[in-house]
This record gives C-alpha cells, structure tokens and sequence, in this order.
C-alpha cells in the first residue's frame, strides 16, 4: 500500500498444497542498502516458484561485478521491477516446459516496491507472464493471493493520508477478515514499513497467532460491525 | 438464508459474458401453491444452463398428471432438491456432450428453498453434479457466484434470530460490498421470504439501482466503517 508517509506491506505465512498439507512459509523478504535503497517483495502463488525467483534474485545480488546488473545495483524502481519480472517469467516458463502443464499451476504474483535515492518510493503488481502494473493515486494498493474477502473494507477505508499506525489498523482489518472467512490465509503475518525518504526498512516485524494487538482488533472490530449493522435502519416492507 | 422468521433469499440480476457484454436478468424464480407449498431457486453461473433448467422445471409443473412427478406434485422439498439436481446435471453434461468441453463451462449453481405443508422449511445448495447440501444450524445460509466480498458482515453478524427486517438490512450490507468490488455484480436485487408456515410468497420485491433504502444503508454503512475503524486502537510501533 502506497501511503504519503511511505509504503506498508502485510504478508500472511500460510501455504498449501490441499488442507492436509499446510505449511508456514514467510512471504515478505527485504533487500537494503542503508541509505541508498529498499526493497521489499511479497510473493502470492507457487512456493516452488516464488522461492525460484526469491533465491535467484538473492544470488545475483551476491554476484561479483562483471556479473548481470542485480537487484542492488540498477538504477531505478522500474528497472528492479522488470528484472523480477523477467525472473518471475524465466521461472514459470521453465516449469510449464518441463511439465508440459498449464502455466495457472506454477504461476505466481509478486508485489515489488521500494525506493532509489533520487526518486520517490515505488510499487508494483508484477504477474507470472513477467509484465507489471504500478501503483498510482487512483490504483494506491494491491493485493494478490486471496484477495476478496479483505477488500471491501480497503476500497472504503483507504485515505493516502493515513499514518502507518492506522494502516497497520486497517490492514489487521482487512486479514482478519479473510482469515475468518478462508482456512488458506493465516496468522502468522508479516509486516514491513519503508519510511518516505528513510532507505531502512523502518519497520520488519511478525504478529504471531496470539499477538495481542491483532486478537484486540478482531474482538473490537467484530463487536463494532455488529454495532454498526444495529445502528441501521431496518428494512420496512 | 434460514431464520427461525423462515427462509430469504437475495439474488443480484448482473450477468455478463466479458464486460463488454452485460446484461439484466432475472435469478430470482418462485412457484407457490398457496397454503400448501412454497418454493424459491436462485441460479448462479452460466445463463444457458440455468434457464433451461427452470424452463424444463416451469414445463414440468404444467404437465398433465400422467406426466414425470413435478416440482408441485413432490411430496418433500428433499425430493425437489433431486429433481433440481437430477435436471441441472442432465442440462450441463448435455452441453458438455454437445461441446466436448469441460464441464466447467456449463456449470451452475442453484439455491433451492422453501416449504411444503406438513414439514419446516428447508433450504439447499444444488451443484452442476446433481448432488447437493442441505443447511443446518451449522450451515444457516448458503452463497452463489461472487460469494468472498460479502461474507465477512455474514460470517459476524448472522443470527438465527434475526428478524427479516434486520436481516434484509444484513444482506443488504453484504451485496454492497460485493458491488462495490466488483463490477460483474450490480443492482437492481430481488428479495424474495417465506415466512415460516406462509405457504405463500410473502415478499417478492427489487431494489432498483437508485432505491433509496439500499442507497442510505451503503452510505451510512461506509460512515460506520470508517467511524468504527478510527474507534479502534492503533497499532504503537
């Protein structure tokens, strides 16, 4: 999510291959050169993939100099964009070829964003065929994954204005909800904050499954649903 | 939706085949022999199929008495869940015999409701198979089609003791939040009850685009949200 203060991302941790072959895999991984860049990418789809691409990403960001341009060194967020993209795409091309399968089962979608000193914070939707999309004020967060059940409450609640402590709010919202509604998402969740113009990531940090914070939001904020429906006019036939 | 009150039910009439090809229609149809029986189907899924199955079952119920067992002769709506099955698998496995596609494509879902004299309401979920799932008080209500948006209020606020008037309102809430997400579903709605014992349609009506009761409930439902958010505690860093 693309906030004025910066970007926020949350990452649940629950991954399956059917609901009697659930695992908990973390999602988020950070990139940073203190005070020049940070990158964050969360991955949504194929673990086999979306690891693929995390170590090989990882592995050219360790490579000597006369090695490809990585991560850590191209010059803007674009260009990090399309070198994921082009990973993402070598990697699920890879696998549809070996398997002959379609490329829906190991396709994946990654959200990239970070900052370049010299530019301003940035972030994209990059999708399994390599192409991407970036946020803008009309289009100021993205989901991927199980995307539904926590969206109402982003399309209606979503101000660039927000601090990141009342994103961290609306974003606990909105996972709860689909962790309510959905076994395939669940606590743990991560959290990584990129302060505008700070180059660190501000904030790293996991609500465990019985965080405090999070147990309160859920209990509050179900109580203030039922509140709300109440406060409404019934219908009169 | 079960309720002690009895059964209601909530269909949108968006149907699409890309978004470059939106129509109106109606989801929603109801038979009734008044004192005796009462019986709802909603439809989701591929147009084709659903209307044929209610064309072959509106043709069954005017047959002459020699003819097949019809919607309004069966003697339990266990029965009628059957034939629905049994009509549904027949239409989407002739499509797909036709087509030699996958069945996928053909497929639909139907809700099944209602009560006949002698027996409580009951209320089912009819797969494109033929098979289908009753509702329980473990299982009160049932969705179709673009059923994520709208399940969290449901999942939090659904009381068997709702009244319909609190429960219109419920559903009510529940189609907003998928029609602001997603444009493949849209007003005007049909709301059709049964109030327990009725044997009759007790309320079949549409909220049309501007209806005023659904438009004040969206607004003052997205106020209590953003109100009911800013009342809970930020996250401190």
């Amino acid at each position: 999510m693309r906030l004025n203060e910066g970007l926020i991302f949350m990452s649940d941790t629950r991954t399956n291959a059917g609901v009697d072959d659930i695992s908990q895999v973390r999602k988020t991984t950070n990139w940073c050169t203190p005070g020049e860049r940070v990158i964050t990418i969360l991955s949504a789809g194929n673990l086999a993939t979306t690891q693929s691409v995390v170590s090989l990403l990882e592995e050219r960001s360790k490579a000597p100099q006369d090695r490809e341009p990585t991560l850590m060194r191209l010059p803007t967020m674009f260009r990090v964009a399309e070198l994921v993209g082009e990973t993402l795409r070598e990697i699920v091309q890879k696998h549809k070829m070996n398997h002959g399968q379609s490329q829906d089962q190991f396709g994946a979608t990654l959200l990239v964003g970070g900052q370049i000193a010299g530019s301003p914070p940035r972030l994209f939707m990059v999708y399994p065929e390599g192409n991407f999309v970036e946020a803008s004020d009309d289009n100021p967060f993205f989901q991927t994954g199980e995307i539904k059940y926590g969206r109402p409450i982003l399309v209606r609640a979503y101000r660039p204005d927000l601090s990141f402590a009342e994103a961290v709010k609306l974003l606990t919202v909105s996972f709860d909800s689909t962790i309510k509604s959905n076994i395939g998402v669940d606590l743990p969740v991560d959290l990584t904050i990129h302060r505008k113009d700070g180059f660190v990531i501000s904030h790293s940090l996991r609500f465990e499954r019985n965080d405090p914070y999070f147990r309160d939001v859920s209990e509050k904020w179900g109580d203030s649903l039922r509140s709300a429906l109440s406060a409404l006019p019934d219908f009169s036939f």
